[in-house]
């Protein structure tokens, strides 16, 4: 199934989503009983989800206003570095690459966690809001994100799967020259507007997320184009990874990371334009897309 | 002024401390209206602060179980890296600083920002947890640490003390192995325990956070001792960077750096072994105590 957040009659509410039918079902009239966005249903789901089913009153998707699934996480958006062989290359090669020395240490041995602040997350459609003169350097990197549903610590990689309630997209938006001068990550990540995310979560049963086609565009230009396949570390092996030693909640989100194709992986680099438009497509969830302004 | 939060009758308050005279008053009973949490107070500051006195009924400080000033930050603490000059070297030479190549670049041009899980946050005396296996280098770092008031972007250092609503202390505890074998600081920063915080506030008007004295003990053996006044980047060059791009909120927790003396410093390096007490003791803010189990 797939859940989106929405606005409707001027407050937000958790909806159950068919995309292809262009329907989408509200959660409150449908189970009779309020529903606290989305990481309340996260939190009750295993509760809730034999009530929950595609009947009773829908409203026209097209009608509504889709926010981010998860509008303000409760702490920090996780995000993996350098998980795709092909983009660890390309970023050691384009001197923004703090982590690596050179080619030698280009991929990565364990995986390299940061965060974005909450705060940056935004829906599909919101602009991406250019930072101004503390960075010319804007780039995407589009990315398969993983919701926890039940959380824990030292979860195993056998375990993994059965804590992850399912799966968006985020582009995790980066100031290049800020992410490389400051050596860790997390201020140009983080910046107002920088994590688009959406459109909807599509719950674990649905999809295998080990085989998920990505690509992203640029205005019409197809610029990643990969498979999840390829991911250096899993998603059960990041899940054990954070875990070891970090308690992980219902709704946390952690990006798993972007493969080749991102602007600094250009020569020269591609970097985005105000008036572009970055659309990524991830098989089985959807389309998210933004424009920098 | 400084403020807590404490428990009282199984509930959590905030309430007005004079530690030289192991007093308490809770805020609610002052006011007489609800104060929900240290943010709530630093949401409304302005407008109570001309009724927050030391008069009407006080606890016996020594009766009531303090915690940490602000429990469950609401995003990721922010904490800065290698602030002072002769840790920046120490560190550098450690072998475990993934952002310096060598003795040249040790001392960083820029602040280096990272964060830790809200959710690491522990009191004065609670127990830091080892955390296993994971790791076999666990280390202190004693912060000055500045809880903002006013939120903003684009904040100029000028401006900068005006959105300063207090200071508190942090022990930014690391896994050294971790944190260097993953590049990226957050991991071996946010383990479950890992951030003892407190034991209050101190309202910026009270204190001079250019001047302050920082020293931390583990044990009986003095390990830190430094002055604020030897910050490379100031407060407010840290609150100026920080808000170029992300604006800050009521509320948000940024340790400043920790001074040489930490465990790594010292050749061989005195990690952190079961039972040691690490003691940190900020002039004009008190004392932070925690051991690890």
């Amino acid at each position: 199934m797939k859940f989106a957040t929405f606005q409707m009659d001027g407050r937000t509410a958790v909806g159950l989503v068919e995309p292809e039918n262009g329907r989408i079902w509200p959660l409150e009239s449908m189970l009779g009983e309020p529903v606290d966005g989305m990481i309340d249903l996260i939190r009750r789901y295993d509760g809730l989800k034999e009530r929950i089913r595609p009947t009773g009153r829908a409203i026209d998707l097209a009608s509504v206003r889709i926010g981010a699934p998860i509008p303000r996480p409760a702490r920090n958006v996780m995000c993996v570095g350098k998980n795709y062989h092909d983009h660890a290359h390309e970023f050691a090669r384009s001197g923004f690459d703090s982590s690596a020395k050179g080619k030698a240490d280009a991929v990565p041995e364990v995986p390299i966690i940061f965060t974005k602040v909450p705060e940056s997350v935004i829906a599909d459609g919101e602009a991406i809001r250019h930072p101004g003169a503390i960075s010319d350097s804007i780039d995407y990197e589009a990315e398969v994100t993983v919701i926890i549903g039940k959380g824990g610590r030292g979860i195993s990689r056998e375990q993994a799967y059965g804590h992850v309630w399912g799966y968006t997209i985020i582009n995790d938006v980066t100031a290049r020259d800020v992410q490389g001068r400051h050596k860790q990550w997390f201020l140009g990540k983080s910046f107002d507007t920088f994590c688009p995310m959406g459109p909807w979560i599509v719950t674990a049963d649905e999809i295998d997320p080990a085989s998920l086609a990505v690509r992203c565009w640029v205005n019409d230009e197809l610029r990643q184009d990969a498979n999840t396949r390829d991911l250096i570390f899993d998603i059960p092996t990041l899940i054990e990874t954070i875990s070891a030693g970090i308690t992980l909640v219902p709704g946390d989100v952690i990006a798993t990371g972007t493969p080749a194709g991102v602007g600094i992986g250009f020569d020269p680099p591609k970097y985005l334009k105000r008036g572009d438009r970055v659309t990524i497509e991830v098989e089985g969830i959807g389309r998210l897309a933004n424009t920098l302004e």
